[in-house]
């Protein structure tokens, strides 16, 4: 089947190495998408017609080659270890490619892929015991609509009936949503692992969607029905109700990234003079947390609450701990800027309550130059401060996926 | 956009009534699929370089029309209320439409759609007290592998730290997989909905996946490394590791439908002399329930136990149901055949222990004329038996979440 795609790699410089297995993104079943040990992805399809067929991955577009039965094979460039966003590219038309799975991200619903980590380990799917990722939903009288969040327990909370334990709210980048952190994230896995491991101190997280109106930003006005301005995610259907024609509250924020991972391009965000938090600081506080501290058994203190975030959810955190420093005691943005002790107004009273700050970026990324210095920063003003670097891995999943491993080890620990 | 397709449209007898509306299995943002209130779904995809594109929904295709920017649209015939799985076809290719949420089914994740329902309240997300649809991962000693289970918990559920709950085990149809109650099904939120309105007696339920090894099927040999059998579903990797190259061990059993809404094409199954139950059986009572039963609080014994099934689900639960009498007190058949009292051996002992036996099916199924008869049967032979027959629906989600809606009703009343 992909003898006229070996023919062309025989004409490359570089050899492709032809170890490819099936991914562990790949659907039950399927025989693509493959990744060799190179962490080229290569796919397949059938399309008998078709005059040129694509992959579209890492902000580039490579050709595939098609046999005497119609079917189209190639192959990308080694890709970063970790998790990807693609999709294919068939006479014109960017569709997800139908042999993997699917992921809420890049401001779409389309095809991801896992390219095996020597590090995997910790984000892997072990026989430890496991902890619950919850969905659920709730009323936010904020948006006047019913909102879903998820909610990460650790093992033994449905046997404890008395512990409480702290709390982390972890947010999602631009393009994406609750979904995030649970399935590109593994969040979850990698809880479950620490707490196997007896490296953290076991502890909940809330997932909500951070993709509402944007203070600075363009206003769409909200549909009358209620439905909620969070769209739904991979396999998830929304509401019962037909949606109102019309774009939902966040599609003009999101109409800003193309179906693509284009969060690689990106690095630091671009998302100018916006106010990052907006509406979201309003639900977080006058919604969520409430709900969370009156559903779910977490000691609703400050010293027991922290807040994290990726590239947006970074700002976002950044914005909201700074807005309201009597809320978090733990504070984390994962290529999602800096925070320095310059930026808060009344750094004596912060420095009684804020235990931790952390801020990490991928190797590939321009800020992971900066910050080991604004830690520093941070250590000097007596508050702690730590940075941490992913190696050889740019503004995508696997960055974000060790931030938090690393995150979790610090927090919740006095 | 649409002049064409409009042109076309007015060239068929039947006129289009053109008040179409954004789906609410639509992603965020996007402009479609959208629905209209005759039930057709219309679709756009812009695929300048394509030849020829067609939504294929209902075992039909229809091919859609190209304007001058190279934007294709195109509209189905009219579908029955509720939930569909469709796929685009884009010069012989079939892809997911990239504007759709994914659902597994039909052995495939890819594009569903929801056509609104004059009864759709019942599963909608209203602002009621929810309970949790929980994600979670537990040894199993049969495939010995870590498998994911869904666990739905009833509102309340967290605070009543000592109430215990009857426990529903709620299968899934061939192609799908323990995400299909959830996502296409709305179980949560039928309970949920049923719960708010004093309807039932709340209870716990619990979906895995029965698409395993059958025994009277093809065996292919598992994989050394322990990775699941189940595939991943829509938006969740499967696990850390690369699966071994070759398909999985449900491959040969899933291979045999097609990705689209075959389910239609095959009232009653088509399972043949097969042993539906096979390894999911020992799943079930060496493995799942000790599972739920030490780490859910859900009462123990027979008399709060029931299982149902949708169309091999349902088949399932027959055959288990027959094998071990003394499990299970509440039986649901869901487009799954009939069971009559006449196949069980020891009637007087079953009788004992068995509350309710129904039996349902879509008013378009062939099946739906027999069901009265039988569940006549067993009131005379003293079991309580129920028939139901879903209104103008054929084998597909609507008859099983009305199904759902009327078998919760019924069970662990006494």
């Amino acid at each position: 089947m992909i003898t006229s795609g070996m023919s062309l790699a025989q004409t490359n410089p570089t050899q492709v190495v032809e170890d490819f297995k099936v991914s562990s993104t790949t659907q039950s079943g399927k025989q693509y998408p493959q990744v060799n040990s190179e962490g080229r992805v290569r796919t397949s399809i059938l399309a008998p017609q078709a005059l040129k067929v694509q992959i579209d991955i890492g902000a580039k577009k490579y050709d595939m080659v098609k046999d005497e039965k119609g079917v189209w094979t190639g192959e990308s460039a080694p890709q970063d270890e970790g998790f990807h966003y693609y999709q294919l590219n068939i006479d014109g038309a960017s569709v997800p490619d139908p042999g993997s799975l699917y992921f809420y991200g890049a401001s779409r619903a389309g095809s991801g892929i896992e390219i095996p980590a020597k590090d995997q380990d910790f984000y892997a799917n072990r026989n430890v015991p496991h902890g619950q990722l919850i969905e659920t939903h709730y009323f936010s009288t904020t948006t006047k609509s019913v909102r879903r969040v998820y909610i990460y327990t650790p093992p033994g909370y449905d046997k404890s009936k008395k512990k409480r334990y702290p709390v982390l709210y972890l947010q999602h980048g631009m393009g994406e949503d609750e979904t995030g952190w649970g399935a590109q994230g593994r969040a979850n896995l990698i809880m479950d692992n620490l707490i196997a491991e007896g490296k953290i101190t076991p502890f909940i997280i809330v997932m909500e969607n951070g993709s509402v109106n944007f203070g600075g930003g363009p206003r769409t006005p909200r549909p009358a029905t209620g439905a909620p301005a969070q769209g739904g995610a991979p396999g998830q259907a929304a509401q019962g109700q037909v949606a109102q024609q019309g774009p939902p509250a966040q599609a003009a924020a999101q109409g800003q990234a193309a179906p693509q991972d284009t969060t690689r391009r990106r690095p630091g965000g671009g998302m100018g003079g916006m106010n990052v938090a907006g509406q979201f600081e309003r639900i977080l506080f006058d919604d969520l947390i409430p709900y969370v501290e009156s559903n779910y058994r977490v000691i609703g203190d400050q010293a027991h609450r922290a807040m994290a975030g990726l590239s947006m959810g970074g700002m976002q955190t950044k914005a909201i701990a700074i807005a309201n420093p009597d809320k978090f005691s733990y504070l984390g943005l994962f290529s999602g800027g800096t925070i320095a002790p310059s930026e808060i107004k009344d750094l004596e009273s912060f420095k009684k309550k804020t235990k931790v700050v952390f801020m990490s970026f991928g190797g590939r990324e321009g800020g992971s130059s900066r910050i080991a210095g604004v830690a520093d920063e941070w250590n000097k003003a007596g508050i702690k401060g730590v940075s941490y670097v992913s190696p050889l891995t740019a503004h995508e999943w696997q960055s974000w996926r060790r931030s938090l491993n690393e995150f979790a080890q610090l927090i919740f620990k006095n």
